[in-house]
């Protein structure tokens, strides 16, 4: 089953949190699962913030890619077409704002639940959170927005 | 010149964000300097976003470890004592908010600046900035407090 991540050209596809083509990347993929996404990310045990405890940075990391690929794939959905088809819709990171409700455990497989709040023009507003076996450990509010023309590639074209 | 963190005992010293002690890790390193904090960080070609630019995640990463580092230089400054007395502080974040107010370029070396916006009880507020050049790109806002009981490893004493 190919993630949303799986689909980006290319030249979208080193980023750091998400990129496949990113050799030193976490590699987050996102999946369209019934009405919102999914992703799971098993963290290093350098991944530590205190001991046995996950690093709130890369936790922040995980809810900032796992919300573009969601945005991104909810665009795709919005217009009723499949995420292979051009222009590719890349989403970036306008602000984002994570809650950390309690410790996240570090050992266990991490979910990462996605939802669209509110996608209108070229935002979209995704709500993420992270769940360490049947407790949810953090909560994330994620603004993106289409990558702006400064930051695409000669490769890609315009998405609007 | 030490900062902050290397002040930090072992087992407090092995976050991915700031741990001298993983080898792994983005090694953060923060200094106090007039009414503030300051950390210089250049980024890996690896740490990119979309071509050219740096990931917010690791963005995010940055904002955070160096807020915590922050509220621990400022908790002992407000006790009038020296980081390396005991007992440790050693803050943690509750919440993160990070404005990407434009992409941030990469290549050049990154300064981040901290600001205590308020101190009370086991509680520092933390204003974070990132500039490259002279552009600010990155403003963040950390609410941290100090470790909780739950997360203090056997060998470090309590603060309170």
């Amino acid at each position: 089953m190919k993630a949303i991540q799986d689909y980006y050209p290319d030249d979208l596809a080193r980023c750091f949190g998400c990129g496949r083509l990113n050799e030193h990347g976490h590699h987050i993929r996102s999946f369209w699962v019934g009405e919102g996404t999914e992703a799971r990310f098993t963290p290093q045990p350098y991944h530590t913030a205190l001991p046995g405890f996950v690093n709130g940075g890369l936790l922040a990391s995980l809810v900032d890619c796992h919300a573009t690929g969601t945005a991104a794939a909810a665009a795709y959905r919005a217009e009723g077409r499949e995420p292979d088809t051009l222009p590719p819709h890349r989403f970036v990171t306008a602000s984002l704002r994570v809650d950390y409700l309690r410790p996240t455990p570090l050992g266990p497989e991490l979910l990462l639940h996605g939802r669209v709040l509110s996608l209108s023009g070229r935002k979209v507003i995704v709500e993420v959170t992270i769940s360490a076996g049947s407790e949810t450990t953090v909560r994330g509010e994620v603004v993106t927005v289409e990558m702006p023309g400064s930051m695409r590639p000669a490769s890609i074209p315009p998405t609007h």
